[in-house]
């Protein structure tokens, strides 16, 4: 990994590109055959960065290189290069607690804030599959893994206070990244804000509803606060289903850009949230009245299992590997401590599951009035198709931000979705 | 304030720190006269640090060096000299923030870990006020002053993320010192550590039924817990009423080494906390029975202050200084959003209160039972006299730890302490 090649930064289009990975070994070999005969496809369809794909005579790799701005937006908002220093970071943070979860790394280069990984073939991004209706089987045990893994063992429970520190201070200057979600998540979406779009006129009402609503307004504002102040693990920080490649049998997680320390419910609540807007998505894609009934409930069997599966590992994680220098063993001996210790374990749980509920509610809520959509909803061709499965969601995520503790267990928040899935909203227009 | 000077770490005893100080043009004028003729006297009653008060015909300043280890133990026990660049830190943005609450900065000496200081005269260490049964009617509107200002400047009520991430990393290397808090408030005295003592034998019993109390380990794990993974704001770290000095009209608070980005509760239950021992030892100095009564409820009464004046200055700077990225002003306009934001900054306070009254009780206990004890107590000769009062704090801690959400108000917290006056606990022995 070269990370203090000279020259300063520029941006490698497709010739500059070639002659560059042809000067790395280790990459001209793996490619294989003549650089001239290497195809270079730039496939970037993020928000942020360049992205090529590469291809020679004995395999492909995926180049990924940052720009000095914000790619869906322009040079008029500029975004450090140092998100790929990040990025980096937490990959290989992530490769090292979840290995095979995470695409491979092959080389960095700090400077021109590029990083070349391996080629996920032929995996896709998993958003495309859950709106062509594909269900995942396999998904549930490997994000359950990552997730439970990744935020655990960079946690309290995990590590020590001092290791702790060093983690948190070693992403404090991604800050322009968390800014992008301290914006478009927690502040734009609640306010007129230039960059809002939703579903219009259908939903002007309730994009109205939202900016009046001051109860939604201080949960709103509580889950900003906890995102900024709670740095409980290292997080993946943009954890949706457009971040997460797929296969029938493998899942990679893409793109940790937005890496830092924060809430763990973020991570978890990320997951959720796509799955649920995937779930409401749905009846906007059928082609005929209740085709996708089979894959709605393969959605909402997996928004369970997942809350399910994540909780259980993360215990299972704790109660093998208490290293950290949160409550401390030694604290909880006998057998009268480890009854204690058990039930204080569910109850830190129980308020993990609140704070997850809330920041899915968060998550969601963005993707229908903010800045960035996605094609779940956008996908679907009819506006006031689209705007009844957003309204369910809203519907849904309203009062889960609101109300996150009458949420008792995820079989609560699968239900509450069930109910609204023939839920017919009023629309405006 | 000299940060770079060449050479490595030295200890400066007597002779040879007349000679640095007589290098440092500043300084030496200050002093005024003939180098030779200053008065340099080591006056370090701390646990930590060397500390010369040093006069001259002209005037006086305080010279504090750091130790590369616990003064208290000796040099079995390593303590990072950087300990020194972060109080240097800490003391300059409080002097920012709430000047003339702190001692003016003279000279700071980075690779010697020395600070000079002015001269605090004819200033005292509270505690030995409060130990004699004096009254500092002053007190409260100076604290709560220091506690609002350098707490809500520092939060994310008025930074920006960023620059509350850049804070928090700019701590984060002070871990050392967090960790001997980690240790010897939210640890040892629950266990059975070497170092742990108490009024033996009359509080054997209360120290065993502690080390098998696990409602109350549960308590102090997740206070432990919030002490490392909430940082709230720049805390003081050490608040208590040996790092503040007085006289009847005058306060400062000193000694920020243990500064760091965590829970503002922290802060605010320290002095709650020493303020409220000193309410419990006061029957154990007693010349004639109920001659210190007016102390008493002086005292009691400046506990309600304390938090009363503090949490209304802190709305107050809130209300005029919404300039953070918490709680942003364009989520609340209107007189809807003035209103709703409004009862939000209480429920705000409400929340601080409960981790006040919890991270109070826990710096009670830790005076108690662990390893640095206090003069309220320890100068109560008798020792049953002692373990008396220290019961009677001891039961109100433990009860302020395990059901804080019971103590509603201050009034609530001074009120459980009036009727423990006259409480005779069982002891051992």
């Amino acid at each position: 990994m070269a990370g203090d090649r000279a020259g300063d930064y520029r941006i490698l289009h497709e010739g500059a590109l070639r002659d560059y990975l042809a000067g790395v070994p280790d990459l001209k070999s793996r490619l294989g055959g003549e650089p001239a005969a290497w195809s270079i496809t730039e496939v970037g369809d993020g928000n942020l960065n360049l992205v090529f794909i590469v291809k020679g005579a004995r395999g492909g790799i995926a180049v990924k290189q940052a720009l000095p701005y914000v790619r869906l937006v322009g040079e008029s908002w500029p975004l450090p290069l140092s998100r790929a220093h990040f990025e980096y970071l937490a990959l290989s943070r992530q490769a090292q607690l979840a290995p095979g979860l995470v695409p491979a790394l092959l080389h960095h280069n700090e400077t021109l804030a590029l990083t070349v990984m391996e080629l996920l073939e032929p995996h896709i991004i998993m958003r495309k599959g859950l709106v062509a209706g594909s269900q995942y089987p396999g998904f549930v045990g490997d994000i359950t893994t990552f997730m439970a893994r990744t935020l655990f063992f960079t946690s309290d429970l995990a590590l020590s206070a001092a290791e702790k520190k060093d983690g948190i201070a070693g992403f404090a200057g991604n800050h322009a990244l968390c800014k992008i979600t301290e914006d478009l998540i927690f502040t734009d979406p609640y306010r007129i804000a230039e960059q809002n779009r939703w579903t219009a006129p259908y939903l002007d009402g309730l994009a109205a509803g939202l900016r009046d609503d001051m109860e939604l307004h201080v949960a709103i504002s509580r889950l900003k606060l906890k995102f900024m102040a709670s740095p409980e693990a290292l997080l993946h920080g943009d954890l949706h289903t457009g971040s997460i490649m797929v296969t029938e049998s493998e899942m990679r997680v893409i793109d940790p850009e937005f890496a830092f320390y924060g809430p763990m419910g973020f991570d978890v609540g990320a997951v959720l949230a796509n799955l649920l807007m995937a779930y409401f998505a749905s009846a906007g894609h059928e082609r005929a009245p209740g085709d996708r009934r089979a894959f709605e409930g393969w959605v909402l069997e997996t928004v369970e299992q997942v809350w399910n599966e994540f909780a259980r590992k993360f215990l299972e994680l704790w109660r093998a590997n208490a290293t950290g220098d949160a409550y401390p063993v030694s604290l909880f001996a006998g057998e009268k401590g480890a009854i204690r210790l058990e039930a204080e374990r569910q109850a830190y749980m129980q308020r993990l599951f609140t704070d997850t509920v809330g920041f899915a509610a968060a998550k969601t809520i963005r993707r229908i009035f903010g800045l960035a959509h996605n094609i779940d909803f956008e996908l679907i061709e009819d506006p006031r198709k689209r705007a009844v499965s957003e309204a369910r969601a809203v519907r849904l995520a309203r009062g889960m931000m609101v109300e996150a503790v009458a949420f008792r267990t995820i079989a609560d928040v699968a239900g509450a979705a069930r109910k609204l899935r023939d839920w017919r909203p009023e629309l405006s227009g």
